[in-house]
């Protein structure tokens, strides 16, 4: 490590002391003396970068600081939340140049307002301790990802999480009333509204929002809080194909007035996976289907969802959409439901290597794409397992795919590109979008290039070059 | 009118047969050979302004082609939808050098997608066509406006509109999937994707809706649907006080989950104008209260919502919230109750002089907001007649204020102000906007710039450089 810390002309050990004070006592981990890492690697192992230095400031003044020597000094800033994003947008390159700022240290929650159904949040907050603080006073703070212990707000702002409940909630970019923020000359913007209306002006914080730390760094927010459901019917559905469960999507949206919170799809082929490797997973119905749904349903009151949900299955069963149906009679058969979606990734992950496309398309197209991606892909190669799952509410399927049963892994995964190409084409015809939820980061960079079309890259680059002339706010993602 | 065709270097008669030419048969008014008037003064007669021509094109290419023009020639293109903004931002300066161009020959609704919840439409199509086009599939369009007839997509879409619904649906820029826009290069932008999740890069689309025409022409859009409600409880209700509406809107929040569509404050004086002024009006009430409130909640079934609206009032009830209560049995008693908040401004025109603010703060701080501005213009002005109502739920008061009784009306206009300055000062000790639906335009460009922070105005100006170089799109409103 130490013999990279040069390699940058910015980064002297006269720059390194200075960042170290201006991050304040506690603030800073140096390379050599201090373990970074935990701060180098994502978790799943797929990014490695490097850095002499890993900032912790414990106030936006003291982030302000450290980006105004960034900008003076031409030092690349690499903002880290929780480091579980997927995409590689919070790991610094390998040259040893860039600077982490990880905003862990900065975890308060600073105010909660039940009556205006918002709070004010630190940045690295964890989404779990919001949504904890958010029950404390009877509200729900909706968002809900698999990494909610780790994964902190400032993060899940900048790369506009998603999750399972965008459907009836909004993603992250819907959920900030309000952000502060350190922008890339080191300025603060005080944007912390918690304000259901304001019509003065560009749309700042939707613009951060989803920027992927490369307009600068989120360091609090207001978030928007919800009622807390207090009932919840749950189902687990097996539909004739995709196109019934498309429609029977309408049909509950429609007779419940837009209640549905969770709408997920899943093939026979990844749920028979999950069957076979999770002992207490079973078949709810006695015949196999081809294509399940979980659904579920909540609102404020008891006592009527059941009757809501019940009528719009059995219109749905009427008309042929539905095959077969059970309801969670429990708080356990609900959860054992849950888990049939849940164990999805777990159970591909034992069937040996896979290749994953976290796509969109319409909702309404959602059939034509799974019809047309799984014909594709088993031209290209016999004996693949497409297993494909995810938000068909949203349009967001995750399109999976496991490798031949007697395939060398290895020889699978340097498929990856050409399986992308397949899938994003059939996608790209559709009109859809080639990073639904998890962000361009450093995986996607080139590739959104091809997709995304050059009137709009040129006028994100332009943004990008007016707030950020100098480059030094997470170069090399995204833009 | 052709004495001032010359007054911009740039708009020379042979740009003009350029623009006209690019504008298509029948894609250009010219000044002197037909009647501009309508496209010239703003509807209250607040703003007027001068060109020698207004373009209609009818295609986005035809608008790309007058802003390439535009973009070449220097000549600054005021965009305009119905001309019902109330802030001047549709209405040209009185130089004779700026161009408009309306969007009013497209207007039409390209596309319906029940199944996906979704239209896309022409920017040029009125507020109420795109709500009829939805009812006609069984869906909502939810953005509701007074002006809906005559209103345009593009230009709703440009100022962020408001109205009625927001509190269950979000404004307009809440409202929309996807754009088509022409950039200030004149580069068409086509991200007329319709897509409920998308995560990559910018938000262009949020970053045009609410920029007022000043960083691009929108020409279409995707539209958010929603299923139509099949059940609507209206109540009026008297409270205690506003801090009682506040916490009756949470409880109503609660037990419904959500459901609450309008919740509207009226204050005593306002409902007194117009048991006044209107005929029909009466009061529901045997004893006089000093503030009320408007209240429906929507569903997508029937039979238990009435329910839920009745467990909520009778808790409020039970906890000195709420002081009486009627519910609507049949439409034209819902009507009626509606009428009461609908007429509030035409009652208020009709006592002579009024000053008006468009203001929001928290939802949690309408009370604070009430007294203390109450207190401080009737301190400035005794017999000033403050009368505020509007959307409670979003934390959105039009606060209004009525000439006292002898005052010259005239006189009292001349304190315009010096009232906003008391109102807009209270609105920003408790963290509010000074526009908080209507937008900057050119009424509000300068008093922006003493409420929000240099530093998100420095942002504004920079993307506002970035995207517009040559400052052609819509200038002197906004930045």
């Amino acid at each position: 490590m130490d013999t990279q810390t040069h390699t940058s002309p910015a980064l002297t050990p006269d720059v390194i002391d200075r960042f170290i004070e201006a991050a304040g006592p506690g603030g800073a981990l140096v390379g050599g003396r201090d373990d970074l890492e935990k701060y180098l690697v994502e978790w799943r192992g797929l990014y490695r970068g490097e850095t002499p230095l890993v900032l912790r400031p414990g106030s936006v003044e003291a982030v302000s600081a450290i980006v105004k020597i960034a900008a003076e000094t031409g030092t690349p800033l690499v903002p880290q939340g929780g480091n579980t994003g997927l995409v590689g947008g919070q790991i610094p390159d390998a040259s040893g140049g860039q600077v982490i700022v990880s905003l862990e240290r900065m975890n308060k929650v600073r105010a909660v307002d039940a009556l205006n159904n918002a709070m004010v949040v630190d940045a690295g907050c964890t989404l779990q301790s919001i949504q904890d603080a958010a029950s404390e006073i009877d509200r729900l703070f909706p968002l809900s990802l698999a990494s909610e212990g780790s994964c902190q707000v400032g993060g899940v702002i900048s790369t506009n999480a998603g999750g399972t409940a965008v459907l009836r909630y909004g993603s992250m970019r819907d959920l900030v009333l309000g952000l502060e923020a350190v922008l890339p000359n080191g300025e603060i913007w005080n944007g912390l509204t918690s304000l259901r209306k304001d019509n003065t002006g560009y749309d700042l914080m939707r613009l951060l929002a989803g920027a992927e730390g490369t307009l600068g760094i989120i360091t609090g927010a207001v978030l928007k809080l919800y009622p807390a459901p207090k009932a919840t019917e749950t189902a687990f559905v097996a539909v004739r194909d995709p196109q019934a469960a498309v429609e029977l999507l309408a049909r509950l949206q429609d007779v419940s007035g837009g209640l549905v919170a969770t709408f997920e799809i899943i093939k026979r082929s990844g749920f028979e996976l999950v069957l076979r490797h999770f002992e207490d997973a079973a078949d709810p119905f006695s015949d196999p289907h081809q294509w399940y749904v979980l659904v579920e349903l909540t609102a404020g009151t008891d006592g009527w969802l059941r009757g809501v949900l019940e009528q719009g299955l059995g219109g749905a069963m009427e008309a042929g959409l539905v095959l077969d149906a059970v309801l969670a009679e429990s708080e356990t058969q609900r959860q054992a439901l849950w888990a049939l979606r849940e164990n999805m990734s777990e159970a591909q992950k034992l069937e040996g290597a896979s290749i994953k496309h976290d796509v969109s398309v319409p909702v309404s197209r959602v059939p034509d794409f799974l019809d047309q991606a799984t014909r594709d892909v088993e031209a290209a190669m016999p004996g693949i397992r497409p297993v494909p799952f995810g938000h068909i509410g949203d349009g967001n399927i995750h399109f999976n795919l496991s490798q031949p049963v007697e395939m060398d892994p290895q020889a699978f995964i340097g498929q990856w590109q050409a399986m992308n190409d397949i899938v994003h084409g059939v996608v790209a015809r559709l009109n859809g979008s080639i990073s639904a939820e998890h962000g361009i980061g450093t995986l996607k960079r080139e590739e959104i290039t091809r997709y995304k079309s050059d009137v709009a890259l040129g006028a994100m680059r332009a943004i990008k070059q007016a707030l950020d002339p100098k480059g030094i706010m997470n170069p090399g993602k995204l833009v």
